[in-house]
């Protein structure tokens, strides 16, 4: 947070003639600094362009994680089901449901972007020091915290409220050849250049789509007379879980990692918010 | 104005199996059109774009036209005084009246392509039909709609009461040696090149600035100094009032072609609201 | 597209002194209409505004195909293969094809909108006639053009080489209790109003899904036990290809609707572009 | 300026699985910190939207600075002249200088913006981790950091070069009854509330216009008869020189005050640059 700047004694024309105490009263009310000139204080609107400026990369963000639970909550996706009182059942089809509160989030984005626009057209090519122009910063930014505070608010229930389907994620971790990437790795590891690592399991994978199965139902003599190089261990490495744990560095998805991060992201917020 | 497109009949999932006369409807309710396909019925939004767009061109131009009111009325131009109530005094400054409507309806353009950006940014990426998003194309529809409005309204009770200074404009059309184009035109139609002409004129006003006068009063014998081409007509073209009637062309400024003007823009106004 | 309006003889401080024929030069060239105003002539950039504006529309649709051609593409949807040389492969993920193109034009709607958004900042509060601001104008217009023809093109390419999964498609029209509308409806037209009808239909797709079953496999038996009004000839409607021919009005999905109106489109853009 | 934190080892699938010392590399490469989350590290573009967004927030102050230039070098304000080099001649007025180099740094504002709304739109909804479309928040960034480190660099060098007409000023300053909130703040430390005093003040100012003086010409006897409390040593305070001294506290505009403010100035500048 930005330290908090006394403005007392500005004017629009310039400071008070009037021998007040700035650093007193800053004090007492317990701000950490004073504006430094009297005309800028009373023109400047950097506080208001800074925060909603923060606020929109926010709400950015929230639009991503919005965007996946969209995704994920198709019935194409099932990874999710969103916790009930965060839909709204459709007025035309009984049978669906539709995540109402993840795009509504998703279109704040641009509302909010919309109040930064605003703010910064306001202020373009404003003489000093005071022009009637500033009462139009006011809206935009209180519009973009209430939105802001109001996502972030109802997007803190929705997520405790997810119900994730654990067979439908292993399911399609299971799908799509995803351990080729695994593959090519357990070939650099023995030695082979990654440009020639990634050819071979380009090259398994569709071998494995011509055969109907996944990458990893294929025998070890398909592997090898692709790549000499590969032997029995190559098991391991095309096993998903075991290959989540291999990934076992800072900001890595190994489990005792995650677990990790969470403890500190914990810790963080409690000193935050405590 | 777009033509009025009747979307009966559509809907999110697709059009209503129900057999009803969507012509026949339109045209008893005065539509001049229908939609012809019902999914985008439904996710379109081009009408709220499009007015948007249109209400913040619109509101630029009212802009300008504030910026120079606001410029006009400072005490260094004094070309107009705005009518009292479009005005407020100075809360500080006793002697002071701010130019408050035109600030205002200055700084709304931000808000109206704020309005813009938002409805933009909602509809970016949506896949079809509806989406809950959409609900968040409402607000800055309406938003721009009322800003436009309301300062088209203002700035037209403004601009009637504008009491401008006929004696100052005249004294300014006088000064910084404004018939330096009429010179330089005048050279031309006698004959010589442009930029030679430009050149004369521009060293005639350096002259004129060393002397401490404006170009119109130098001397003939000192135009023809620099210039033997001159004779002593140049006087008519140095007049200001002259040197407008003289551009006697449709868009002109002479006095018949913007009395011509007006009368033809009263006519089309009351085309269309009588 | 507007009409081209004919500037010859404006200049920034008035309209020129000589005496030309701005009606014969305009019809001579080609233009259908002459500038009103000699200085609004030179400081106005509506031209530009309009057609950045329409661009960022037109570039915002586009982006709402681009992001379904992605959805549609996933491994999860598998509705369509994009074409190859629109698509790029992973360097990470040897099996992976990433929709490059679509997401490309996914993206220039940002940009655009960007274009838009500086367009409007420069005009913003400009005092007439000619500001050296204008020359700011030059660069968004032609980005703007720029980024909309080659999505346009570049799409064009992408959708006539989409390879549509029919057997997929079938599969997921049968999924999802998609014809419970379709149930709703048909009682609908036996009388039943549509709030009981929406019910009836909501609590059969509660029965299948605890059944695990489509909606359309439940028993008629079980139709009749929760609306009496259920009779045999509700097959037909639960039958979705049959669905999709019953809306057979203009606008609708009919097959014949859809083809008179690909055969209206294609007429129409012959028109404009043969 | 932000920490530099290093992403080695993220992917766009997932972290590598080899083992790296992310640790050791980014110390030894001089990052003060590390990524948190491989997938994060892929997809976020925080440090492009918050150094773009800074970018907007200095280019619009540049803006209000250079509507001061061009309103101060007008011929009507004339408190300034622009240096040559930073002004261009006119092609059709040869008596005119355009502040060409402020008007550019003015509609650069709108550009620095759309730069800005590019980065948040191309990023809104974007699901994890990497898509194409980030490609496309490369340009915005850095045309948005040539464009106000452009701006900063002319800027610097058209403000070193101004010519303010002192004499000019002077004149200003005694003009408008300027020193009409004096008259008040006068009447204040002699007791009088602010309210009774700004219309005292206000009935002086307008006795000044109907007697065609200036408000400081008024003889005492006329101050004496609107307020009592006014005695000789009012004169003191109709002083403009000593109007300004007498804002004698931090961030006022007394001589000693502005002098010690631009010598902290001088010397933070130093400490960063040096």
């Amino acid at each position: 947070m930005p330290p908090a700047v006394s403005p007392l004694g500005s004017g629009a024309l310039a400071a008070t003639p009037h021998p007040i105490d700035r650093e007193g009263v800053a004090k007492d009310l317990g701000f950490s600094n004073l504006s430094r000139n009297s005309m800028d204080a009373v023109g400047d609107r950097d506080f208001a362009v800074e925060l909603v400026a923060a606020a929109a990369l926010c709400q950015s963000h929230l639009s991503r994680l919005a965007e996946e639970l969209v995704l994920w909550s198709t019935q194409e996706f099932a990874y999710v089901a969103l916790p009930e009182g965060y839909c709204a059942g459709s007025s035309l089809m009984p049978q669906k449901v539709n995540p109402d509160i993840p795009e509504l989030v998703r279109a704040k984005t641009g509302r909010v972007t919309g109040d930064l626009v605003t703010l910064l057209m306001v202020l373009k090519a404003l003489p000093l020091a005071y022009n009637k122009d500033l009462q139009e910063t006011q809206e935009p930014l209180y519009d973009a915290v209430d939105s802001l505070l109001g996502s972030l608010s109802i997007m803190a229930g929705l997520v405790r409220g997810l119900d994730f389907d654990e067979a439908r994620l292993r399911q399609a971790v299971g799908a799509g050849h995803l351990v080729a990437t695994e593959l090519a790795d357990y070939l650099v590891q023995k030695g082979v250049p990654f440009r020639r690592a990634h050819d071979v399991a380009g090259n398994l994978v569709r071998q494995a789509l011509a055969a109907g199965v996944e990458l990893g139902a294929l025998p070890l003599a398909t592997l090898q007379a692709e790549a000499p190089e590969i032997g029995p261990d190559v098991a391991e490495w095309l096993d998903p879980q075991k290959a989540i744990d291999r990934r076992d560095l800072p900001g890595g998805p190994a489990r005792g990692r995650v677990v990790a991060e969470l403890e500190r992201l914990e810790k963080d917020l409690g000193k935050e918010t405590g």
